[in-house]
């Protein structure tokens, strides 16, 4: 590596702030199906850019029905020195400015060192930085580890297509290490690394009352509503403690450790303060017997996610509904498998679900499994350097309550070292409004990355 | 009034029939306020005919930030015979093909007899038969009777500007009998006169958590979710025995006697079948002690008009919400007040919200109190006559879930006997999707009107 590849990251620093902003305008909305092409625009914008960097090869894979990976290497390293697979993704969640934002989502605006869009923090600002540390090092003449990308188009609904790739591509992606750039840090000042993370499935509650929408006078009191069958078989999924009262839900959970406690114990009050400025709840809510910070990186959850049902336009409607509709989800934590916790589920709302309503319970996705990597591994200790010259200050170490279904098939199929390498914040709005990613840390994560690369080919 | 009356009034029916046709394809939607030029066409296409047919008064009386009242007259019966005041309401509940309409609800179709339309059964249908009963009784020379018509535009929203109109204007509104004509027959074969309606108070609950919506995984497990909060809130309301547990909410409701019961008994087993025929409920539900027809007729509810909350489009989104919320009614019955029955609501609501959300109950309209009359009085008996002869079967005796709040108002302000006379029917779908009135019922509707005209002049 020459000496100059960090003097060359901040010298086309301008460019690539564009290349963001140019990436942004792109709507890559993976839930929606209408989105698929602009899905792919982005797909092809990505190989595009690796293309005109000199990476050796830049591929997209397409299989049918589903929304492309790019693939892009560059070898250049020699067989000695190690190879890094990095996974990040460039697909985002819906988003439209009737929803509360103050700008419009797919136009990127800056304001005070922020930069406002759908995907900015949630993932498109790693896809940037890392493709940008790759730039920096190939304009100075090479990298000094071997350099494999996959970014992905289904993170946000779902990420199947991806399992089957890795799963038949384990030449392809052979690394020593793998690196998964997602995520968020608490703040911008404080670097928290994560070796942990929660897994994910999702649901919906289909309730069915009468045939047909009713004159709630004509017939109030003798059917029962839909949307009070529902609200009282959601109502039966907590205990009063916080806890998920479905049969068997915590059966494959692993005991929580008073030494790992003692390793988390660090963030309780950082992620207390983090709380109360980012959710502004009016109170603290959750599971007895946990802290704030450990019911989002030790226990599992059952979320509403959405519901609907009868008239929800301005005014009055003095309907009886035909049906009412949950969209829920469950963060997992080891080793709850998906299958495990779907069938506790649907048996249990089935089994909560009175005679005097049909209930159809529809499983969203397959799942993923939680993510947990060992503390102690050489490609976390490179890591924790290089977070520690990119920012000056210590990292601390956490699990993070967020999903990345993929890092379970990395995990399985890849015999690569796992680290997770997250240049997010979680002030970013990721999945809600006005999402922004701080430019600093656009900047620093580049640098972060070139330490990396250096510490890792230092062994 | 002239022997030829009836003759008149099937002459002129299929003019009668375009005339409800030309009044369906006006969406006088008076609960969203972008539809209320449509709201004043309806008045000013009803003012027109009134005019047109003869009526010697025709008004438009319409008060600031309010839809219009119609006011039209004939008083050519001279001042021995008696004065009857109709009233029924022009405008309707929102309708869209999307809701699952097989026809454009604001293009009346007409299959099978039935004439498909938002508006069709409520209450377009009765604003119709009421004037082409008039028109054919000026046709014929004069009525035998003194006729005042009061067509509403807002009974779908509340109601709230006739209750003035009424209490300001008893000299205009003098009557010895007025009718309320809206409302359903069971179905097309049997009539069903009901002495009493239930009133109705709306309501919103509003339920905040975090100050926007979050990434589930980032907070999942440590905030209070809005939607389940919601949901736990709702399904306290009502009681495992189908009551609604709200304290105080039955302190009010006159005690159901043994003499009522035995009146009403004549209606179980018509109600059951039209229940089983119109809902198609899986499974009956309500109130323990109550049949199916006294569940709507003789005790108050609880209803859930709809729910709101997160993500509600297509596929997955994480998201954890910060706000839900649920549109809810109660129907009440004598002597329930809306505003104890407010004070109830707010009351408890208030109680089950716990510390980690907040919450907001909106009172959405004043409500209305319920009505009842005496089955005894005279104007009744006509009322029994007039459909024994225009329907060749002897009427039932009920009373009716649904709600005309303007009914109490009257009862209040106005000394003459109050009558109901529906000719809609239950299967017409009213606040439903495809609605529907029955064209034969219309032109019995009609002569019915006049056979009641005639035994009220015969005294």
């Amino acid at each position: 590596m020459h000496p100059d590849t960090h003097a060359h990251a901040d010298a086309q620093f301008s460019a690539t702030r564009n290349r963001l902003d140019a990436l942004l305008r792109i709507p890559s909305v993976s839930t929606v199906p209408a989105h698929a092409d602009d899905v792919r625009r982005a797909a092809r914008w990505i190989a595009d850019w690796m293309t005109e960097m000199g990476m050796t090869r830049a591929e997209i894979y397409e299989a049918e029905g589903r929304l492309p990976l790019v693939y892009g290497e560059w070898l250049g390293a020699g067989e000695t020195a190690p190879t890094v697979l990095i996974y990040t993704h460039y697909d985002v969640q819906p988003a439209d400015k009737s929803d509360g934002w103050d700008t419009e989502p797919f136009e990127p605006t800056e304001r005070n060192g922020k930069l406002y869009a759908r995907g900015a923090v949630d993932s498109k600002c790693h896809v940037v930085i890392q493709l940008a540390a790759i730039e920096a090092l190939l304009k100075g003449g090479g990298a000094p580890v071997n350099l494999k990308v996959l970014c992905e188009g289904e993170e946000e609904s779902g990420s199947e297509h991806i399992y089957a790739f890795v799963a038949q591509n384990p030449d392809l992606l052979r690394a020593d290490v793998c690196v998964i750039s997602d995520g968020s840090l608490p703040n911008e000042h404080q670097p928290v690394l994560d070796y942990g993370l929660r897994g994910i499935i999702s649901f919906e509650i289909h309730v069915k009352g009468p045939r047909r929408d009713l004159h709630s006078g004509h017939y109030g009191g003798s059917v029962h509503n839909p949307i009070q069958a529902l609200a009282e078989i959601v109502a039966q999924l907590h205990a009063p403690d916080g806890s998920v009262s479905v049969p068997g839900f915590y059966d494959q959970v692993a005991p929580f450790t008073d030494e790992e406690r003692a390793v988390l114990a660090p963030m309780h009050a950082p992620f207390e303060q983090e709380w109360q400025d980012v959710t502004g709840a009016p109170a603290p809510w959750g599971e007895q017997g946990y802290s704030a910070h450990e019911r989002i990186a030790v226990r599992p959850t059952l979320e509403l996610n959405g519901i609907y049902g009868g008239y929800i336009g301005e005014g009055v409607k003095t309907v009886l509904p035909s049906t009412a509709v949950a969209k829920l989800s469950c963060r997992l934590v080891p080793y709850q498998t998906p299958d495990h916790v779907w069938e506790c589920l649907h048996t249990h709302i089935h089994a909560l679900t009175p005679p005097s309503v049909t209930v159809e319970v529809k499983r969203m996705e397959m799942g993923a499994e939680a993510f947990i990597i060992d503390r102690t591994s050489p490609a976390l200790k490179a890591v924790t350097a290089a977070y520690e010259q990119g920012w000056g200050v210590k990292p601390l170490l956490s699990r993070e309550g967020g999903s990345i279904p993929v890092t379970a098939e990395f995990q399985r199929y890849l015999s690569a070292q796992l680290v997770m390498m997250p240049f997010g914040y979680k002030n970013g709005g990721a999945h809600s409004i006005n999402e922004n990613c701080d430019l600093g840390m656009v900047q620093k994560g580049i640098h972060t990355m070139l330490h990396f690369y250096r510490a890792l080919a230092d062994g």
